[in-house]
């Protein structure tokens, strides 16, 4: 009798489950549920007004998502929840809610159910920039070594600056918090009904790590009094490696799914980190890109060094035994999408829809004819600041190399060569640094409909790259770690590892770098490097300048 | 009984005759004609088909503009021909063709009309581009002095490269013509019945000199052997100052256009330089921008230094007694039809559709309303290379500062912000060089219509601009030189200032620097400069790596 594993990926907007049989990775179901609070960025459900910035969520809808989405896969696969053997979840982070001991939200709580601060702060709420400003400043003036494992810097959207704008605007809240959780872990103890915290999130988003633990009292104490003994008060709970069982299902949470108590639960993960075995990555020297609106850069490696610009490294933060490293591009789709809203002229919109096609694919029926460096264009792709490797908000985009014979689709091709550049960038700074990147895959939507871009990037990083076989990366990583929560002798895995290589799939064609592209791209990418450090290492700050004053104008 | 004079504007794709009433500069009439032949750059009219970058025209359209456009006015205004003391013409240039000694066009006969070389070579006739780089070289490295009287680069729009093209392609044609004239002198010639070579096109345009002459024999020797006495054989006939009268007119030109014979005919002026003294323009350190698709910069000075990157200073070129500077950009008005056509999205089309107003006014509206420095963005305004002050056809546009905010108006606002700051750069490179700049005058096109790109200028450049009072500032420009070239006794003047202050017109409003924009410009010019130099003068090549890579790919 085939075994089956259940993956959940929660999502920004909704959340995924996919029930996968655990010999071959055969995806049998899915099953989609849209929360039902959605975002909320303007007002809480009472009609409560929140800040600029503010992006939060309701727990209720997490629980929404179980009871929906797993009855969902079992009735469409028609497998029974006796063959299903384990459950793993992933979820957007960082993703943090305050809870009571028992693991009650407190905006569950009459008295703090109008209390923005009460709720989960998603993990695009970036109302806590200047915590995170204040945080940065304190740890460098102290000389905080763990600083170096981020790149240098703790971004707003972290725990730290989170939890820290709580105690400072609603310092009821966070007396009243028993612990300060990551929404992955939580929905974890909802299915278990005990506590852990993942050791992903704790080492990418709470500054944790495995040899060293958090950072010092003395260092939250600097920062503020209030938050001297914050670990022991607001972080309890130990750190449970990514891999391992974080227990079984409950009766109420048997309940909820339709699932049999007693079903194996994996540690929850992290959307982007938990695609990783499921393109069958289970050894050094692999990267995987997952592409979308903006890019994550996943790397095992099997040693620690700091490399400058990255986004993280984390022990056993992507797989068991490993060091994992994070870097990033804070704007790739996104990038395209801009152009094609505020660049791109009506004839185009005209021509597309005379053809009958969407419009990017009709962009690049025009840009993939471009021969490479046809165009004379060259970009810097940070449109959005640069995440990796020079971690600066404030630098902005570049577009050179403009003739009055320049056409949308060479600019749109511009954008996006400069984004493959910028990952040719970061592979190129783990390289020098002594972390090797042999291996390239990628998932995400663009790696599955955008055939032009794929081979652009191929031809700048010349490394072939492997595509995903799932349309469901992060779904089917989550059901490979339930599939390990269960163990061999349940019909599952004794290792990640393992379950990747038979559950974990690419799809058969590979993009092969062609070898003249190649060679024109390197001197591009020449061309891309001397302008990516004279404006983003400090020879011209011009943009940094202009930045400035566009924000003293906008102050008069 | 007032007396009148009558200007002919020949431009591009027509002629255009003003007739004006000397005493008060007041127009009261004009008539267009438009050239039956146009430009032709595919086809001669016997259908022998044109090489790329080719352009040329048929004199015969320009007799047509007399037959029907100075008629013209004489009828619309009611004004006899007998009260019509003078005629002026100014032309595009370097427009040039071969005659016969009587000045009968070599296109004319029947055995050259299939040859394209017979034909009139328009202004941008750009097929002589490889002649135009070896007379460079060769005057560059026969250390020839009146290379830096043009910046240190002869154009391939001028004389000598585009009859050094006729000499290797067509010899027969060569070998037939009389002389090479300036279709400017030409014109004048039909009405003279005499030969006459203007010293605007011969300076500007021919490498004359009034104190040094023509180059040498040895330097036309080495550009080819054939060419030693190219002067004497093919440039016969004095240098005519402008401001002077070059004859009368014929019985036959005078059947042709309607007027009197013996009417007093001014020497032929250039479209550009021609309209200083339409705008009252009458002494040293006042600049003329004439602001169209490209813009070209006027200043009279009474000193002649040798600036680097103008393309040309030429004694008594604009004005008699005066050393003419020109200076260039080589795109504005077309910069901004650019970013229309290829870069603005539909909404912005349907918008203004709705609204029922142009897309650039609808552009305008949003850009106006930005404060200096809001948009963070800096473009180097090089689409069309740069010509003054870097003499660089290479060089290409650059755009820096986008983020995912940005907005197309903001991108508008910004390139013709960099327009701004390449006028203020040519200013500059005046001042630097020791050639005051004290006032600042506008015509064309974008002076008439576009306030804001005016106060734009304004607020860059600090200086009051003032705009010139006639739609027709070419054409009045003529009709003031016609006026002068019959002398005061005949109802006209003596010199051109004077005729200048009685006939030249400005509008009352004055665009009026506003000191907090000034201020802010500054800032930001500061950063152009910066950048300017180093992408312009070698730093950093990018833009030829480019271009050279461009190149070989389109070979491949």
């Amino acid at each position: 009798m085939p075994k089956y594993s259940i993956g959940v990926d929660f999502g920004t907007l909704s959340g995924r489950a996919v029930l996968v049989n655990v010999a071959t990775g055969e995806e049998l179901a899915d099953s989609v549920f849209d929360y039902p609070h959605g975002v909320m960025d303007e007002t809480l459900p009472d009609g409560t007004r929140l800040g600029v910035d503010w992006a939060l969520q309701h727990p209720q809808d997490y629980l929404d998502v179980f009871s929906h989405t797993i009855p969902g896969v079992l009735e469409k696969s028609g497998v029974s929840p006796a063959d299903v053997i384990g459950v793993g979840i992933d979820f957007t982070a960082c993703t943090v809610l305050p809870v009571k001991a028992d693991g009650t939200p407190l905006c569950f709580l009459p008295k703090f159910a109008g209390n923005p601060n009460a709720y989960v702060k998603l993990w695009k709420h970036h109302a806590a920039q200047d915590k995170a400003n204040a945080l940065n400043e304190t740890a460098s003036s102290m000389g905080e070594e763990w600083l170096a494992r981020y790149g240098g810097k703790i971004s707003s959207e972290w725990a730290f600056p989170k939890l820290w704008q709580i105690l400072d605007e609603s310092p009821k809240v966070y007396e009243a918090m028993d612990a300060f959780v990551e929404a992955a872990d939580w929905v974890i103890w909802q299915l278990t009904g005990k506590q852990t915290r993942n050791s992903c999130t704790a080492g990418y988003k709470a500054m944790w790590s495995k040899s060293e633990g958090y950072p010092s009292k003395a260092f939250f104490k600097a920062l503020d009094p209030r938050m001297e003994n914050v670990i022991e008060e607001k972080f309890s709970g130990p750190v449970t490696p990514l891999g391992g069982k974080a227990g079984e299902l409950t009766e109420a949470a048997a309940k909820l799914t339709g699932l049999n108590p007693g079903t194996a639960v994996a540690v929850a993960n992290v959307d982007a980190h938990v695609t990783v075995p499921a393109v069958k990555i289970d050894s050094a020297g692999k990267m995987l890109a997952i592409m979308g609106t903006s890019t994550c850069h996943m790397l095992i490696s099997d040693k620690e060094v700091k490399v400058p610009g990255i986004c993280g490294v984390v022990e056993d933060g992507i797989l068991p035994g490993f060091f994992g490293y994070e870097a990033g591009q804070s704007c790739v789709g996104d990038h395209f999408a801009w152009f094609i809203d505020n660049c791109l002229p009506k004839e185009y919109f005209d021509a597309a829809e005379k053809e009958g096609v969407n419009i990017h694919k009709y962009l690049r029926s025009k840009a993939e004819k471009l021969k490479v460096g046809e165009s004379g264009l060259l970009a810097l792709d940070w449109w959005n600041g640069n995440r990796s490797v020079l971690v600066d908000v404030d630098l902005t985009g570049v577009m050179l190399g403009m003739t009055l014979q320049t056409k949308p689709e060479e600019i749109y091709r511009a954008l996006i060569e400069a984004t493959a550049y910028g990952t040719r960038k970061i592979i190129e700074t783990f390289r020098e640094n002594g972390v090797p990147v042999e291996e390239f895959y990628a998932s995400g939507g663009i790696s599955q409909k955008d055939p032009m871009t794929m081979q652009i990037y191929a031809d700048v990083i010349g490394i072939p790259i492997k595509i995903a076989g799932s349309l469901q990366g992060p779904a089917l990583g989550s059901a490979i770690f339930g599939a390990v929560a269960a163990g061999k002798q349940a019909g599952g895995y004794d290792s990640v590892m393992e379950a990747a290589q038979a559950m974990g799939k690419l799809r058969d064609e590979v993009y092969i770098p062609i070898a003249e592209n190649v060679k024109a791209y390197d001197k591009l990418y020449a061309e891309y490097s001397i302008l990516h450090d004279y404006f983003g290492r400090g020879a011209n700050d011009v943009m940094k300048r202009l930045k400035e004053l566009k924000k003293q104008v906008s102050r008069e």
